[in-house]
């Protein structure tokens, strides 16, 4: 069966050029970075160029890219190394509520450790109001941390006028960029960030693979300790091979992303456009404009997200319900009710995320095979019944 | 030119069998293991699949497996989470002065938070006294930490006897089996160890790929916060092909380390008698029984393990000069060192370490190579020159 992968924010497929450039690291040159010879030689400059086109994708010194395998790891990283380097300066942290789990969680192991955190709210929208922000900072805040973009609404945040007021008061100010860089422009001199985290997976590049861009003459303790891989910031040997490929991956965004956006975004309007014109009950979720290229997000009442996506996934469709990170937990996302959702719509959760490719065909498809299914799983569903039998006296 | 690659210990080159396993988690098999469509079902599956070689390797359960991007990562992972989960019992943690810097720096890093630390000393071959760990323990010691194998010395630590009487006292006690585990026999349950860690490019596994076994019941913290993945103890996007990667070299490895021992023994025997009676003042460093099978290293007296290693590069051997981690930092090894040997001699490091395949002529070719090499080195070392004056007279 022909299979539809509307799934980019769990991970994008990964472009054949960038397997290609990863080949030769797994097959011949396997020397360790870190080791003086002519093998290690090889490895450290693969690994240098790499850094240069990650560094040249958001408009950083190369010296400034330390890469992660993950960009879970990268925030925490950033989250906790920051904090830590600066716990003598104060104990405050300022997120916003709909921070992905890698950040949010760091926060809960800081708080254990003696730090206080204060999260902002966001609109309908899931906007942060910078405002809000500014609000939340005390004089001991030591770190803000807002994402650039949600994975779960697509919408897009207000990072450069919150970075502004953070430079002002010399407040680190990291953004959690993973859903957003590689697909819309991000150039962290402009935007004024401390820090940011981004991943390969997101932009047609490997799993195992991101990075953390760390503004020169920013404070920041490891989080994996150890050797002197990436300055002493980050120990282990390095995935030669995976670098590469998000080095690759990085020099291709970087010349296609606008088109990529260019092809994504009609589509992706006609698919907000036309779901909740084909099937009653449907809310559109995220921001109408400032939101990705490529997301598209709904709550479907009266149904289960989970119960969609299995359905879906055996007519061929690949989607999800918010983060992968926390799919498996079956819990309502708290993106969703952070935005004033309920409990019972938050669990409808569907997001359709295109990966570059996809055509008008493929969303006619799913706008055919979806409102079945839909209409299907309503009539199993007791809340349906009950609203429409109070809909009738 | 032919290369002769003698740096085991930095990683090995990767197996075929084990690139071709990962490629279709690299060009078709794209799907994040926690989402739950197809593409999602089949990553998840493959990494299961994984899971259970690598406990088949040490003997675990699968269950006990969790996957890290590094050595590094699985050793920081096991010292700050099992300390940090346990930091109501007790601050005091125990270790041996050789550990990896992985192990030592998380020491430090947990001694800033209020952590104590014990660092227990070893013998000229670079042996833990199991009596000394015992000596070492307190009422309020909540982990001790020693090596399986060190890396630099290829002395191989008597584990089992150190397990022993911290399972008596119901202290975790956690071994890096980094550079040993693929190589010798590891069997946890034998062991009787708490946690072991792991990397795949020591048995001709990818980079990016090691893990950390934790018996069951073990309380640890994670290291990177985040999402569910490897059941809340390790977030970040799994890197599937990797994890693949370190399954298949470890479904390998378990089956033919004792003939790639059996291969590298004699190799490596011959190497440890010739390479001292070709050379004048060479040193044998590590245990003469207790050793790696593919480990062999040595301090050449008078000249500096990085002019030897540049040498030898040049005439097509690659070579190290102790943990490829730290190779770049140019200092004594703290592994020599805590061995009683003084600071000039230790900067002679020098080890070959052997990937199977490497012939008698290898060896042979090596021979004739090295000692002109060390003649030519030492004819312009003032230390040297000092030296034979100091006989003359």
């Amino acid at each position: 069966m022909k299979r539809i992968y509307l799934d980019h924010i769990a991970c994008t497929p990964i472009r054949s050029e960038v397997v290609n450039a990863m080949l030769p690291y797994l097959q011949n040159h396997f020397g360790n970075a870190q080791s003086l010879h002519q093998e290690g030689q090889i490895a450290a400059q693969a690994i240098e160029e790499a850094r240069e086109k990650v560094a040249a994708l958001i408009g950083a010194q190369p010296a400034e890219i330390y890469f992660t395998a993950s960009g879970s790891e990268a925030n925490n990283l950033a989250i906790k190394g920051i904090a830590l380097a600066r716990k003598d300066k104060g104990k405050h942290i300022v997120v916003s509520a709909i921070e992905h789990q890698s950040v949010l969680h760091s926060v809960k192991f800081l708080e254990k450790l003696g730090f206080e955190a204060t999260q902002v709210p966001v609109d309908q929208y899931g906007l942060v109001e910078p405002e809000e922000v500014k609000k939340a900072l005390r004089s001991d805040t030591i770190l803000v941390s807002v994402m650039m973009a949600n994975s779960e609404v697509g919408t897009i945040e207000p990072i450069k006028e919150i970075a502004a007021f953070c430079q002002e008061r010399d407040i680190p100010f990291h953004t959690d960029a993973v859903a957003a860089c590689g697909n819309i422009p991000v150039d962290v001199r402009e935007l004024g960030v401390s820090s940011l985290s981004l991943a390969a997976h997101q932009f047609y590049g490997p799993k195992g693979a991101a990075a953390l861009y760390l503004k020169k003459g920013t404070r920041i303790l490891p989080l994996i300790d150890g050797g002197i891989q990436e300055g002493g910031r980050r120990a282990g040997t390095e995935d030669v091979a995976a670098i590469v490929g998000l080095g690759k991956a990085a020099e291709i965004a970087q010349h296609e992303l606008t088109q990529w956006a260019e092809q994504l975004r009609p589509l992706r309007d006609y698919l907000l456009k036309e779901l909740p014109s084909r099937i009653p009950h449907v809310l559109v979720t995220g921001h109408p404009e400032r939101r990705l290229p490529h997301h598209a997000s709904f709550c479907i009442e009266f149904i289960e997200g989970e119960a969609m996506l299995l359905n879906l996934d055996l007519k061929g469709f690949a989607a999800s319900s918010g983060s992968a990170c926390t799919s498996r937990a079956l819990k309502a996302s708290h993106v969703l009710l952070a935005m004033g959702l309920d409990h019972a719509i938050a669990q409808g959760s569907i997001v359709f995320s295109l990966v570059k490719g996809i055509t008008r065909e493929d969303i006619e498809e799913l706008l055919a095979v979806f409102p079945p299914i839909v209409d299907r799983l309503r009539k199993m569903s007791p809340l349906y019944t009950q609203f429409m039998e109070g809909k009738k006296s």
